[in-house]
This record gives C-alpha cells, sequence and structure tokens, in this order.
C-alpha cells in the first residue's frame, strides 16, 4: 500500500473516520497508479481502517486495473448493475461500521453523494478529504520531482519545435500541429492542456485561441503549453520575439514581465506565502504603470494535473513549503496590441525555486536559439 | 434569449424554481454560446423567473464572454475575490426571492454546494435540473444536427488519413500523430477524446493505449477517434483488415459484429426503447456464442460531448425519439487474441437511423479504399 495511502489510513483512524471514498480518477490514480477516465461510469477507491482497500471500477477497466495495482481488492461492474448498489453489497460483506463517512466535497457531485447516501440512510458524509489530499499532493516525493523534470524536459523541447517551425505566413495552427506531431513521433502524446501558439495581438487575450493568423516579422509570438509524461504535468510560457527590431513599447514590456518573473523566481522560498510572492511579482509590474494589464494570479501548483493547490496569489495566507511544485507565469495583456507572458514550474528546497523549465528568457532568445541552431 | 432558456425558464416557473444555477462548461455553452473551460475557477450562469439571466465568469473570461452573448448580463470576479460572495450580492441586488433553487446535481460538487448554501442558509437546492437538461439536450435542433453531420465529415476524414499512413512496422502512436497532424494542418485542432489506433491483440483491451506497436500483415487495426467542430463531437470506430487472408476466426468474429452493426442501425426506430435496440444487437452477437466478450453497452448518446444522455443499453426503457443522437457501436473482444468493433453515430427520424459517418465497414473495405486511392 502507498506512503499516501498510509497516511489517510492514519487520519481516518484520528478522526474517527469508517469508510473514505474518493472517485477523483486523479486521486485514485495518485493513491493507486492506476489511470483511467470512466467518463459517466463509476471508478472509485474505498479506503477502511481495517481491511485492505478497493478498488471499484467499472467493467471495461477490469483487468486493466488488476494488472496495475496489487494488495488492492478490484472489484467492477457492468452497465446494467446499479454501481451504487454494487458499492453497498460489496461493504456490507466485511461487515466493518460504516457510520462516519469521508468524501472528496471538491469532486464528489450532490448526485453521487445522494446516491451513497441512498444505500446508506443512516451515514454520514460531512468530513472533507478535499484538503487532506491536497496537502499531501502538494508535498511531492523525490520519484515526483523526477517525473516532473522530465515532464519539463519535454515541455521545453516543445518551445524548440515550435521555434524552429516559426517563419513569416506561417498560422497559429500549423505551428501548433508541428509542435504536436514532432512529440507524439518521439512518443509524447499527450499534452497536459490545449498548446496555446498566439502572434502578436492575439496573445493580448489571456485566453486567446491558435488559428489561421499568420505571422508577421517583428511580433511576439507566446507559446503555452505542457505535456504530461509518466503521469506528470509540466506547463511553460515563452513570449518569443520574431524579428530584430522591437519597438520600445515591446522591449519595455518585455522587460518589465521578465523582470517580474526572475524577481519571483530569485526571492521564493520555503515559508514565504503564496500572497508575499505574488505581491513581488506585481509590485514590479505595477510600479511600471501596467498593473491593469496583469489581471491573473501569478501562479498555481502543478503535478498530476497542471491547476493543482495551491493558488499563487493576493490573499492566499498558505506558506510556500519544502518540495512544493508550482508556476510563476507574469503576465502583461494590453487588448488589441501587445501579449506578453513568461512562466516556468518549479520545486522549492531550502536553497530556493528550481525550474523543470530552461529555454531562455531574453527578448533575443529565439533570434539566439537560431543562430546556434544553424 | 435562446429557446432552450426560454424552455427552462417556463419549467422553473411551473415548478416554483426562483433560481436555476448551472456551472457545467457544457451546459453554459449550449445555452448562451459561450465556451470556455474555468478549471478550478467559478463559471455559471444563473436563471430567474422575471429577470435577465446573469453569466458569471472569471475575469480573465469577462471580454470573450461578453462578446459572444447578448441579451445576457455578463458579471465576473478577479482571483482575490471570493466567487459565492460576489454571486450572492449580484442576486440580492435584483431583491428577488431566493428561496427555491434549481441546480445539476450530476455537475455540482458537494463542496460548491455548500458554498451556495453558505450565502443562502435559508434557500433549498433539492430540485434537480440534470435530467431537464439531458432531456433538452437530447433532442437535437437541425442547426446541431448539422453540425453534427460536419463533425461526422471530418471523422470520416481522419479514418482515411489513418487508411493512408497504414505500412507494415508503423506504430500505433505514428499512425496517432499523422491524423491528428493532418486534421490540424486542415484547422481540425481538436478531438473529442484521446485517438486510438489500436494493432492486433491490443484492440482486444477496448481500454488499450495506442503505443510502439509496429503493424504486422494480416492484423485488424481499431481506430476509434472523433473531432469537435463548431463545438460538437463526433465518434467513430472502424477495425480495417490490413492484409487480404484474414482467418476464419477473425472472419467471423468481424462479421458477427458487422451484422450487430447493421441490423442495429436497420431496426433502430422512434418509440422503441434504448434496451430493445441494445438487445437487437446482443442477440446477434450471443447467437454465434461470443456474448461473453461484447462486454459494455451499445452505444451512448452524442453531442457537445462524446459521451451524453442517453445509454443504449439493456435495462433502459427511455423511448428512442426524432432527432435523438447516438452511437451504435457493438464490439467483441477476445483477450490475447482480437478486437473488433465498428461504430457509427447518428440521429433518428421517422425514416430510421441516419449516420454521420460513412467510412465503409466491409471486411475488404481497406483494400478497397487503398485501390480506389491509387
Amino acid at each position: 500500500m502507498s506512503e499516501q495511502m498510509e497516511q489517510i489510513i492514519e487520519r481516518m483512524k484520528s478522526d474517527g473516520i469508517d469508510i473514505a471514498f474518493f472517485n477523483d480518477p486523479q486521486t485514485v490514480e495518485y493513491l493507486v497508479g492506476f489511470s483511467s477516465e470512466p467518463h459517466e461510469r463509476i471508478l472509485a477507491l474505498i479506503l477502511f481502517q481495517d481491511a485492505p482497500p478497493i478498488l471499484f471500477t467499472p467493467a471495461l477497466d477490469q483487468e486493466d486495473a488488476k494488472a496495475s495495482v496489487d494488495g488492492i481488492d478490484v472489484y467492477s461492474y457492468l452497465d446494467t448493475e446499479n454501481p451504487w448498489q454494487s458499492i453497498k453489497n460489496l461493504i456490507v460483506d466485511k461487515s466493518l461500521p460504516t457510520t462516519n463517512w469521508a468524501i472528496e466535497k471538491e469532486q464528489l457531485t450532490v448526485a453521487k453523494r445522494e446516491a451513497l447516501q441512498s444505500q446508506f440512510p443512516n451515514s454520514q458524509f460531512e468530513k472533507d478529504y478535499s484538503k487532506l489530499l491536497h496537502t499531501i499532493r502538494m508535498q511531492k516525493t523525490s520519484a515526483e520531482l523526477e517525473k516532473m523534470k522530465k515532464a519539463g524536459f519535454w515541455a521545453d523541447e516543445a518551445i524548440k519545435i515550435g521555434a524552429r517551425a516559426l517563419k513569416v505566413g506561417i498560422t497559429e495552427s500549423e505551428v501548433v500541429a508541428e509542435i504536436e506531431y514532432q512529440l507524439k513521433k518521439r512518443g509524447v502524446d499527450q499534452m497536459s492542456f490545449s498548446t496555446m501558439v498566439l502572434f502578436g495581438e492575439n496573445a493580448a487575450s489571456p485566453h486567446g485561441v491558435p488559428g489561421p493568423n499568420k505571422l508577421k516579422e517583428d511580433q511576439f509570438v507566446l507559446f503555452d503549453l505542457g505535456v504530461i509524461y509518466e503521469g506528470y504535468a509540466s506547463d511553460t510560457t515563452r513570449t518569443l520575439f520574431f524579428g530584430d527590431q522591437p519597438t520600445s513599447e515591446q522591449k519595455d514590456v518585455y522587460q518589465t514581465v521578465l523582470n517580474a518573473h526572475d524577481t519571483a523566481m530569485d526571492q521564493a522560498k520555503i515559508n514565504m506565502t503564496a500572497s508575499e510572492l505574488d505581491t513581488i511579482a506585481r509590485r514590479i509590474i505595477n510600479q511600471k504603470g501596467y498593473g491593469p494589464y496583469f489581471n491573473h494570479r501569478l501562479g498555481h501548483g502543478i503535478g498530476q494535473s497542471v491547476h493543482e493547490f495551491p493558488s499563487i496569489m493576493e490573499g492566499n495566507q498558505l506558506p510556500l513549503i519544502d518540495s512544493m511544485c508550482f508556476s510563476i507565469e507574469p503576465g502583461i495583456y494590453i487588448p488589441g496590441n501587445i501579449g506578453v507572458r513568461i512562466e516556468d514550474c518549479g520545486y522549492l528546497d531550502d536553497s530556493g525555486f528550481h525550474s523543470f523549465t530552461f529555454f531562455p528568457t531574453t527578448i533575443d532568445a529565439y533570434q539566439n536559439f537560431i543562430k546556434e541552431s544553424k
């Protein structure tokens, strides 16, 4: 049984929880190493104080699940069966107490909670283990950090592929296609979110979507992308200047974002609060008068998924801890004009913040990269 | 305001519901035409009996949202604000009754429901509009059917791209990369789920994942794929025989699946129950003794998402209705040996089932396609 599952069971004992029910596919993957997206079907990990855990899956998944977990009983149901009835039978067979349940309130839907309640009308489902899981997942193991580094390596490769593909007249969609095609050919077949490649003013919309825009000289090209590798996500943003004559405005916006990014990376340290780190970057952008154009938080946690606990933002008094992984991604978006964001994800330790991605961040990074590639 | 929103408001009046709260991004897109994935942020559509609807979005989305909806008030919140507090203030400002709420219990998490309850401690959140939305979404408008046909066209194109890419020694991952690359170059940049290309026995796992397996002569190649086009999904499966000498077992399995598929397509009609349609296909597979190897339902609804209401399966007494869209996808999976599935999605009308996809289904379809392409 995984160390993390043991941590949860210890907590169940101190909380007086009889049953912990987890149905978020990522939680299940995190705790038992079995990965599956059940769509509208039911996938659940059920923990007890004094009985082996149950992994409950759709029949379709049973073989794969059995092959990928050990020390855990795998049970399945057919599409024609009522999964909640099956779960009840499995639990009742163990003749263990079923009074106090812990659930993931941030994942469990009201309908599923009511389905459980209907099978266990006298049970309590008040205890929420969402934050417990956030906390456990926040502190990455060294094995997890190794996977995050690999995912970061592939994000850097993706930026290089994209940079090589740039030429006057190419469209955003074509660059996206090229990046994902080259990655897939190298065996990396899952991006951590829709790859973003945005030219010029299209990058000024933080939710801009790659399309038929054609690249022109002296435009910024914003890449925001990441991959899932061995179950862990990467996420990086680079805004490359395609040309050699940035305007003074382009330079000023870029240098301001870069300065905010670098200062936050340098000053991030254990026990600083998430809010303090956000402020370090935001102050720099405010001082240059671009504050209103930095309209999102500084960063987010990352791990199996690209948006995890914690949120690096004003007001979040959570102290940053050792082995916590998160993004630092200041940006300035002047509608209809310029969008620049620079993002690295990394982890914290006693010596500071260590990025998983390394593509250069100077405004002439693209020019230098092309020269070196020749 | 969309016809569907008016339908819901009518229902609110007859149900005595003061406020309907929808936070599923697909529901929001369906009802107001604004598409966004808020991740851990809050996106919500709030309907009232006698006041204009509110679209509530993260600040990041505000501009895009305002640009894409009309007749709807768009309000946003910053990452530093409590969205539930903001929602409360917006609603209280209207000084309308707030006692009876309808929610999507199949989408709303327990944590979000509790957040709403904490802002409106005296309100009731018992009414569930999940099924109402399923029912409204199930019956597609002619405009939706046109989009489903376009999405189907691109699924057929994807199968053709994949078929052209087949050659001895190519890997499953390479074929997937080729399909998605060609589609992206043609402007189709979103698949409706992870593209599946599985060779030989790897196709015997319904959850097999494309990998480094190399294609050999006389293997089946299972393609299961679809795209999202103009917000609507396609989903088709073809199992192409790569070679010209299928074994008698390969032929028998293939013909059995094809017979089940064709018979279900021919006999599907309005007012038949979902269960009856499942039985029509399953009986054919059972009669040939392959029943235990057809371990999933016959089909699923499809629309904006690739898995929608209803489930075409044994026990579902829901009558099939006009303009309902769903898949017909019988399969036989003999572990370690053969996997064959043939799937088309389509819609029903008085004259029967009309598929959105047309790639040929005979066992020599691949051979014929290659000949014709030459």
